[in-house]
């Protein structure tokens, strides 16, 4: 039976519902926290594009947490659209975990990177917490922190600005680098030429910008623009005007 | 003796030098790897602002870590200032740490929140890694991804950008966003009402800005904008066009 706590509103003797960060690739770069609270829970849930797909976020949680004893899910989940369609595809996944959150067992739902950036999954613990079960994010190093650690370079200091975009957002560079010391640019494989020109154009010298790709994974590069060289989704750039 | 290894110039027998990233606070949102490394080291440097402060950083790191087998070091560490005032400070601490990993033993500078975010630890890095000593940054979850998290909101989704600015580069909010749908001010104690009237002056509903104030710490706050509230330097904002 579902009973209210008055005070929080919260469904007392059900399940919690975690969302965590379980940071850039290296399972040694998750938190102690994420690591306590994915063995404590019972359900493991992980995001997939499509039917079939393996996870990498799970690989990575597999090197320090035993997996065998857990319900692992993987549950095709929207990670590019537009508003609509994530509320609509945090409604499903919400209430599919509901039905473990009533049963009184606790789900985790796994996202590379940091919880809030680029991840969707506040569309799900929005409707979750909602229906007035009880949730709680934990933070995750992001992947522009770990290329900037990797690199040896701020991403900012002092005064400074620091601006994170994804590529599809190198319409606005321009105006962007008037403003900020620094620029973060995400996904920024398929823009490697454009940013390169822009540099030339405004003078600012070929070492200042720095390519991190494929971080802690087979290809890693970290080194400045090579156009000769092919860069997929998981190439993160700091330029510094 | 000293011997360089001639395929990396980095000096074989000698310590090396770990700039460590502990998180926001909580000791349990250090990563693995930060914690590996702290019980590893023999020395652990804490920055501190003048001599005889109290040191944050050393208070979180004592939550995990057994700090009475470890030789700690509270250094004054230029904090705020200009380049060549950095790089001064990153010469003498520098000098300093190369006296004991020329003894063969290992350090860790450790920083609150990333180490790549307002931290001056880089210049300090960069400095022992020219004369020849090995070097290794350990990211860190910082406060911005933490307020995020305590406020379950997103910093960033989609096609969005997102900027991070100190209370300093408040002159340039206007067109900040223009251009950006998330904006982070950092130390934004001193500029809530100034943040609050550009708010209203743009249409922006209140409830868009939330503020995470002292995470984790007394008289920790995270809500609207309050400006009967008093709130100090560990104030961090996050604000939806």
């Amino acid at each position: 039976m579902m009973t209210a706590d008055h005070k929080t509103g919260m469904k007392k003797g059900h399940g919690k519902l975690y969302g965590v960060g379980i940071g850039p690739g290296d399972p040694d770069l998750m938190t102690l926290k994420a690591k306590a609270v994915l063995e404590k829970v019972e359900h493991i849930i992980t995001p997939i594009k499509k039917e079939g797909e393996d996870s990498t976020a799970l690989k990575i949680v597999g090197g320090r947490v035993d997996l065998s004893t857990k319900n692992v899910h993987k549950l095709v989940f929207l990670m590019e659209g537009g508003r609509t369609q994530f509320q609509e595809c945090g409604r499903e996944a919400g209430d599919w975990i509901i039905d473990i959150l009533e049963r009184g067992e606790d789900a985790a739902m796994i996202t590379l990177g940091d919880v809030s950036i680029f991840s969707t999954y506040m569309y799900l613990s929005s409707y979750v917490e909602d229906k007035g079960f009880e949730t709680e994010i934990i933070p995750g190093i992001s992947s522009f922190s770990n290329a900037a650690a990797l690199a040896k370079i701020p991403l900012v200091l002092g005064n400074e600005g620091l601006a994170i975009i994804p590529a599809a957002k190198m319409d606005r560079i321009d105006v962007i680098m008037d403003i900020f010391e620094n620029v973060v640019i995400m996904k920024a494989g398929s823009v490697m030429k454009a940013i390169s020109e822009k540099m030339a154009s405004r003078n600012i010298p070929r070492e200042n910008a720095t390519v991190v790709s494929r971080a802690g994974m087979d290809g890693e590069y970290i080194g400045p623009i090579d156009e000769e060289r092919e860069f997929n989704y998981f190439t993160t750039m700091i330029i510094k005007r």
